[in-house]
């Protein structure tokens, strides 16, 4: 039986730069990339706060899609501003400026119709209000998060104490490296497993994606594609893919949880055609089915030798 | 029906140092990783040359498994050196020494006995010296040629005149981006399909290996390895496997093809366990087949959604 996906998450405002162009003040944030994604495969319950410069009326394309705004709270003050800019080999962002405006004082509020959400992503924000959110909600069935580089250097304690109480982690391998002191990437995702999660998503943006169970990996390349356009949201939208793609199927096998690291690397091969997430609201199910054959064309072997 | 496999490379003495260990004065070389990888597929003709203080007694274990050394020519001098030192991350090799010694005036010449060979492998030397390599065998069924940044920048139109008259060329991303002043490699792998060879394999290191062929894709990952030892000739230990399947199973299919990137994959994880190619020398054919089957549950997922 398909769920709802619970997400709680940044709702940005973007201004990027790319080789091909640039977009200002479009939408962005982890919340919303991970929403965009996510109503591909089931309902989503979007929790965050935006100002009262938000351009509120452009989430409503996520609403058509399904995407529960109920806890997305507006404040008064400014909307989180990211400004950044990618150079000629997409690989890394240059931020060039961050406002955090309203979501420096946000307090998730998730809505009474929210608590009992079968599957919780927790977005990139400070481990402390991912604690409050686990404090809010009714045992869920499966409880992922995300981090990076800034809560893993100032608030390491409360993080460590995240990891005891969610099922499953995503992080990329430089965070996975500064967050275990290993520098080899199996270490670093054995040292995760023995500190609370039971599954690790290690993210390489381009070179693909390993999952790690106790005994178990599984490796899922980035898809190759011929253009790049804009890499923000990539990270979110792979996030959204595999969350969404478990409640829908609301299977937590091995097999089901391969496919759902390798939808996410779908979701994140779109959202990267195109600015913000306007790719993620062209696509249809048939050219998510047709790039999941792809992949599965891209890596399948028999591997019977002779 | 299984055939040898000639290749033309250095034949070295390496002298590394990373954070696990040193050795020093090693067996090193293009031709000698890739024989050593090689010759657990199929017999192997190595045309090389090495000095006069070269430990000849010591190529004997390349000898007792099947590689055939009359095209190892010894010259008065010194043999080709290399220094080098890998720090803790292990991707990038510096460079303290490299000392050419005989191999600056290194003239392959073909034994008669292996100029009818099927499978032929150029190993990273001058193109001038590949183009040369060429003119001295007899039609083979697969050219094969590898490359560096050195040769790309001081022998261009060498190396675009070889690029006509072989079937495949492995390189890694760098030498792809820098050969093809494409950033994005699906654009690089195109520009070399263009150029002449049929199958271009670029080599990512820890992050794994594509081939593209005209309209197909393949990739394989790297093995995640808890413990690398010393990376040193893994590529050349890749294309040993690569070939060396291919020779062995003279099958040109895309599925044998597919087989071929991963075993060439299986022998890159193996050498880089251990200094030189130590590992290459204790292997199992039990050994491979495991190995093989890991690479295959490593990436192995049902398409079918739900």
């Amino acid at each position: 039986m398909s769920h709802p996906v619970l997400v709680v998450g940044s709702v940005a405002l973007d201004s990027v730069e790319t080789p091909f162009g640039r977009a200002d003040d479009a939408l962005g944030g982890s919340g919303t990339y991970f929403s965009a994604s996510a109503s591909h495969h089931t309902r989503v319950q979007l929790v965050g706060v935006v100002g009262s410069d938000y351009p509120v009326d452009q989430l409503q394309v996520l609403a058509s899609r399904g995407v529960d705004l109920a806890g997305v709270e507006r404040a008064e003050g400014e909307s989180f501003r990211w400004r950044g800019r990618y150079r000629h080999d997409l690989n890394t962002a240059e931020t060039l400026e961050t406002r955090l405006g309203v979501f420096s004082h946000f307090r998730p509020k998730i809505p009474a119709q929210f608590r009992r959400a079968k599957y919780v992503f927790l977005g990139n924000i400070d481990p402390r209000l991912q604690l409050d959110v686990l404090d809010q909600v009714e045992k869920p069935a499966l409880v992922g998060c995300d981090t990076m580089n800034f809560w893993i250097e100032s608030r390491r304690p409360d993080l460590l104490a995240l990891l005891k109480r969610v099922d499953l982690i995503t992080l990329n391998d430089a965070e996975a490296r500064q967050l275990t002191e290993e520098a080899n990437l199996v270490k670093a995702a054995r040292w995760i497993l023995a500190h609370g999660p039971r599954t690790v998503i290690i993210k390489k943006g381009e070179h693909g994606a390993f999952m790690f169970h106790a005994d178990r990996v599984f490796f899922a390349p980035a898809y190759p594609l011929e253009s790049v356009f804009d890499p923000t949201g990539a990270g979110d939208s792979f996030a959204g893919g595999f969350m969404g793609y478990l409640a829908q199927t609301d299977d937590l096998s091995e097999a089901n949880m391969r496919r759902a690291v390798v939808m996410g690397s779908v979701m994140g091969s779109f959202v990267v055609e195109g600015f913000s997430v306007k790719r993620l609201l062209e696509i249809t199910p048939n050219d998510i089915a047709a790039r999941m054959a792809e992949f599965h064309r891209l890596v399948t072997f028999d591997a019977t030798v002779a």
